[in-house]
Parts: structure tokens; C-alpha cells; sequence
């Protein structure tokens, strides 16, 4: 991935870094059974690996790294967090969703299989993703563990991204107009829940009591918006190509975003804003807190 | 319900109470929102309350009881199952899938809803199973909480339940045609799992270590697989007033089943032998485990 210009090479190492090391989790979680079963692992394995960004597990392990932890055990969690994205991608991606023919640059899943298999791949996956967090293997610490999965499942659920996804059907299907603030909250559960729980469940990791954890929320809410503006954006002047999906549908659906309510130009300004205003959130942290800080700003800066 | 015949009373009322209860869990964490959200939510009560036999929070409750575990926390986590149990069916009735219109005496959710609200609403309740299961007040005992995720977990996911319906999907689709120790093999990953975790995470709710538990795992695959036969019994005989959904379905697919392979005065003799076999693993026990022998009955003589 070329983010040369960001952060030189740092953050484009560490995005390929554990972009290879999901890649690694998922493979060895999914091998493929000798039974008439081979066509569901197939079809999660062709969803989850080799695809993707993978911002949310590298948010998890930063967050981790920061705090000491083992970065198998954070892989782990990272790439249960990219289960439950990459779940909601495929169902997202349905015809009676929002019919999608292309994601990370290739077939969907119900294209290159059928939606039968798309559904239950992506039902599979979700159930992987809790797997993977009460394995002790993740965590010798049932507490921690517990705390990771009721991070995730609140995150995931009615309370987070499949609420925020209702909440974004609604308005396409019912026209309902959302103001600024209703689609900020909706963004806030349909993309910033995940992002903060990766954020979060690397502090749960490294052992940081809740009370410990309110200037990294902050900094997630920050980033959550900002991504979620930077997508927007990437809607409107994006290149599909480097997106890898298609592009320029909520103009056709006439969708409330949020640069159709503030401009490309303020929403630009904006995202920045949250940007700064997430890394100052970092201020008490030393360099450790650099592959942060770095995220932050490819979350705005980047093409795709 | 009219279980008269099998065990008197008691066990109707058992599953009476229980499906009381399961409402009233369901309900308490399916408050409708405010926001646009509420069409999700409306749409996981539609198809979580007030339906289904509650056959798996009864196991999960009557084994838990065996142990003198508190009723609540029995109940939280058998509505967990439950809810895995929702969420499957859901998503198993869509048009992609089996393309049912009927369940439990009424429109099945994609009917009264649309597709991509069944889609979601099976995604919110998947996720609730394993929020209600992470949150403390299920059992103060983290490692307790940790084992009741990994056991739903597995049993739901791809070496479960979704693991199993992709079998029965390849055979419906490529026409592989199953023997009858391969059909043993799907059931007991699609019907089978759930079961046998209902019995296994009632016993993990009494802190019964893995060893102590051998003898009710023989029991919940013993009545897992009597279950799955008499269900291919009724699909053949039963009335669907009574079931509640569509039957006459395996033979109009050409589908292997226990009945198609054994013939049904064969397969009724094995769901018999089974449900006896399952009950001579419960000798260790008194009167506490009559419940679950009552139980063992009902699933082969039950008319729905």
C-alpha cells in the first residue's frame, strides 16, 4: 500500500505487516474440511483473507502494543474485530441490501458464490469472531476475555453497527431525512462502534481499567467520524478503481451524508479538525502512541 | 400446550413456565428505541417472542436446575440459545434459502418485514446471544461467562450449526446424495450442536467440570439425533396446522432423510431406542433429572 507522503513508510509497514498476520489468523482458523462443509470455509476464506485495509486490527494491536501486550494475543482479537467487519460486508453487499458486485476489488461473495452461501458464510463468520475471543488461547484471562466479547457484542449488535445499518435502511427506504446530528449518531453505530471497540479491546488487552481508557474513547469517537467523513468524501471524488467497490451511490439515492450537509469543502475542513483533535487526545502518551497518531491521519489522507 | 399422555402435566408446565420466562428475557432486552432503530428492534421481537417449543431453554434450564443453579441466570443463558436458535431460523426462512412464507403459525419475518430487515434482524439477535452471555449479571464468574461463549460459539458456527446447513445446502443444490452416516453427520451439526450446548452450558452454569460431564453429552446426542428423526417423521406425517410451518417439504426435494433411508416404521424404532438410551444415561441421577427424561419423551412424541 502506498501511503508515502503520510508517514514515509512507517504506517505503510505496519499496515502490511498486519495486513500479512490477519491474513495468517484467518488461514489458520479456517482450513478447509474434507466434507461437503469445504464450501462454506471456501467461502469465508475467500471473504476474509487478502482483502481489506485492515484498519481496525491494526487500531487493536497499536492500541495493545502500547500497553505490552503479546502481539499474537492482539492479532487474535484483531482479526475477530475484522470477522464481525468482514460479516457485515458480505450481508451489506446482498441484493436485498445494497447490491453490491464489487468489494476489495473483486466479486462479491455472492456473485462468486451464490446469496444462500454469501448469508451463512457471513453467519459463520460472526460466530468465528466470538470464537476466536473465549478461546483461552487469546487470553489466559477469562476476565478479559469476557470484557473483550462484551465489547464486541455491544459494538456489533442492535446498540451499535447493525443498529446504525437500520437506522441508514430507514432512510433510504423510507426517505426519512436525517439533520446533521442524526447522521452523526447513525455513523457513530454503523462504522465508529467497531473502530472504537478495536481501540478499546486493546486496552482491555493491556489491562487498563475503564477509568483509564476515556482519553483513547475519545480519541476512537474522534476517528470514527473523521473516517466515516473521509468515506463520504471518497464517495463523492473518489477513484473506483483505488476503492475497490463502487462509488457515487448516495448521490443517486439522494442520501443524507455528511457532505451533502456541509459541503465537501467544510466536511474536508471538519474531518481534519477531528483528526487533530483525536491525536491531541494522545498527548499523554510518548512515542509509543505514533502508529496512532499516524492512523488518524491516513484515515483522512487516504484514496481508498 | 397439550402434553397430556407423555408425563401428565408436569412437563407442560415446565415448558409453559418456560416460555413465559424466555418472553419475559427477551423482552427486557428488546426495549423498542425511540429512533429509527425501532423497525430492527420490532422486527427481533417479531420473530424472538411468543414462538417456538423453548425445547433448548428447557434443557439448558432443567440441567442447570439439577445443579442448583439460580433459575435467572439458568434462563438468561437459555435465551441466549435461544436466540441463536431465532436468528437461525430467520435467516434459514429467506427466499435465498429455504423460502419459507410460515413459522410458528405465522408470516415468517421476511414476509411481514422485507429481506434485508430478516437479514439484520438475525444479525442483531446473533449478537445479542453472545451479549447477554458476556454480561455479568448471566454469572458473576468470568471464566463461567468465557465457557458458555466458547460452547455457544462453537456450536453455532462453522463446525456447528451453519456448518451442517451448508451441508444440507450442497445436497439440495448438487444433489449429492448423503448416506445414512453422513445425514447422522449433518443433523448432528445442524440440529445436534445447539442441543447438545443447551445441555452442556446448563451443566457449566453448575460448574461441573468437562469429566463430570460425559454422561449428559450422551444424553443431549442421543435426543439430538431422536429429535432430528422425529422432525423428518412429522415433516411426513405431521399436521401443519400444528407445526406451524410448512411441511411435505424433504419429499418434494428428493431429499435423503432418516425416513427416506430407514423407512419411517424403522426410523420411529431408532428415535424409541435413542430416547431409552438417552434415559439410561441419566441413572446416576434421582427425581432432579426427571425433567429432563420427561423431555427425552416429548421430543419423539411430540406433534410439532
Amino acid at each position: 500500500m502506498n501511503v508515502v507522503g503520510i508517514d514515509g513508510d512507517v504506517l505503510g509497514d505496519a499496515l502490511a505487516r498486519v495486513q500479512r498476520d490477519v491474513d495468517s489468523v484467518f488461514d489458520a482458523f479456517l482450513p478447509v474440511p474434507g466434507d461437503t462443509r469445504a464450501r462454506l470455509i471456501e467461502a469465508m476464506r475467500y471473504a476474509a483473507i487478502g482483502g481489506g485495509k485492515r484498519v481496525r486490527p491494526l487500531l487493536l494491536v497499536s492500541t495493545a502494543e502500547m500497553f505490552g501486550v503479546d502481539r499474537d494475543a492482539a492479532l487474535r482479537a484483531g482479526t475477530a474485530v475484522e470477522a464481525i467487519h468482514c460479516y457485515s460486508l458480505i450481508h451489506d453487499d446482498l441484493p436485498c441490501m445494497d447490491d453490491d458486485d464489487l468489494r476489495h476489488g473483486k466479486a462479491t461473495l455472492h456473485k462468486t458464490y451464490d446469496e444462500a452461501t454469501a448469508v451463512l458464510a457471513g453467519d459463520a463468520l460472526h460466530a468465528l469472531a466470538f470464537e476466536i475471543l473465549a478461546d483461552p488461547e487469546t487470553s489466559p484471562d477469562p476476565f478479559t476475555r469476557s470484557e473483550l466479547i462484551q465489547t464486541l457484542g455491544q459494538a456489533s449488535g442492535m446498540n451499535g453497527m447493525a443498529g446504525g445499518q437500520m437506522m441508514d435502511m430507514v432512510a433510504d427506504e423510507e426517505g426519512v431525512e436525517y439533520d446533521l446530528s442524526a447522521v452523526t449518531r447513525l455513523q457513530q453505530l454503523k462504522t465508529g462502534a467497531l473502530l472504537a471497540a478495536s481501540v478499546e479491546m486493546g486496552a482491555i488487552l493491556g489491562h487498563i481499567p475503564p477509568e483509564g481508557r476515556s482519553h483513547l474513547r475519545a480519541y476512537a469517537r474522534d476517528i470514527g467520524l473523521a473516517f466515516q467523513i473521509a468515506d463520504d468524501l471518497l464517495d463523492v471524488s473518489g477513484d473506483e478503481g483505488k476503492a475497490g467497490k463502487a462509488l457515487r451511490k448516495d448521490a443517486g439515492q439522494g442520501k443524507q451524508t455528511f457532505v451533502t450537509l456541509m459541503g465537501a469543502d467544510k466536511a474536508r475542513e471538519q474531518a481534519r479538525a477531528l483528526i487533530d483533535q483525536a491525536i491531541a487526545h494522545l498527548g499523554s502518551h510518548g512515542r509509543e502512541a505514533d502508529t496512532l497518531r499516524a492512523l488518524a491521519r491516513f484515515i483522512v489522507e487516504r484514496d481508498r
